[in-house]
């Protein structure tokens, strides 16, 4: 398959990107907003994967261009450019194409983080308004630990929970997570679940913030 | 330690009673409106523990007489009840009774359960608001596998997350989690997290509904 990773050069992105890079055949697709921005990120991603002896199909892309090319395309953007970024790439998306969102919306006090979703009730549902009716969306990737997953030295055994109205897309999705090792995938239900997920964020977050033992923390679900 | 369990006869009080009846030698007051169902449920509980051939001590009063007598009072009662329930016992709390609150407002339709705060942000938050100000109120057990918990064939390997304001008391409750075996206390912040931990409950029960491999679910961080 071909994945385009949007906002490819960020944590998530970059996470994802070594990730599917080390343990996946699939083409990968690095968008950004500045395509030169996104060749220099493959270049980098190239370089930490040969040194585990990793043989990656990357290339660097416009976001559009990356989406137009793409079988799943995941929404690697900081949650106040999803909407918008799902919007500048809508016309490159259709019914066979997979609208992937890991974004998550909240805010931080001196307490901690707090989720913060939008009126619609998620960023993951958010997407979905914004993206054409034909395009399945699913939320995935919103709790992982962004630091191992970027950190090819790491091995890890973490969970990512899968939400969507379209059963094959989840089933896509699910799968093609399964293929990173450590990784497993769970479903949690349509696209209305999506807050929960999404809430997992901030508090693994403060767990970081108050346990000195744990830094970048994932969850496990037993 | 004194520990009284108000609400004691329900699921999660039952699977706290039976994991500090075996783990600990805290002395257990099971708690309930009427005090008969409370002795009833000793009753089980020590039939229960006798077939591990554990040796606790277990006594069921009315929630008030508990209260009273305990050094750490917790709630474990549905989330409707966890405001009145610490109005009916106030009195008997003072600054040495460390009030623990497991309750989460939830809602459910056909898509799965969905998190339900009350106004205040979270049940957790309520029942400090409710309680007198001299007593210490800690959120904790939010997210545990009931059914295992009170399955004491099983053994488990899970977390709990811990909230509140007074250091002290976080502590104390830390410590008391960390006596069970296969329980491992994480703190989350002050009680103005308690939203995020809160509303993993209703995301571990849709978990459950929607992966067939997993039915009574608890969570890891790692």
């Amino acid at each position: 398959m071909r994945l385009a990773l949007l906002g490819g050069t960020g944590d998530i992105g970059e996470g994802l990107a070594l990730r599917f890079g080390k343990d996946t055949d699939h083409e990968l697709l690095i968008g950004s907003r500045d395509p030169e921005k996104a060749r220099d990120a493959v270049a980098d991603y190239e370089d930490a994967l040969d040194a585990v002896d990793a043989d990656a199909d990357l290339k660097g892309f416009a976001n559009e261009m990356a989406a137009d090319r793409a079988d799943v395309v995941i929404l690697s953007v900081p949650p106040y450019y999803a909407g918008d970024t799902t919007e500048a790439v809508a016309e490159k998306l259709d019914a066979d194409t997979i609208l992937v969102t890991p974004a998550v919306g909240m805010n931080g006090d001196e307490d901690g983080m707090h989720y913060h979703p939008p009126g619609v009730g998620s960023v993951t549902e958010l997407v979905a308004k914004r993206a054409p009716d034909a395009v399945p969306v699913v939320g995935a990737y919103h709790n992982l630990a962004a630091g191992k997953l970027a950190d090819l030295s790491i091995e890890f055994d973490l969970d990512t929970l899968v939400v969507g109205d379209d059963a094959d897309a989840v089933d896509t999705v699910v799968s093609l997570s399964n293929e990173i090792d450590g990784l497993r995938a769970l479903e949690a239900g349509p696209l209305a679940n999506a807050a929960e997920v999404e809430s997992v964020t901030p508090l693994v977050i403060n767990i970081a913030k108050y346990n000195d033992e744990l830094h970048d923390v994932g969850v496990k679900w037993i």
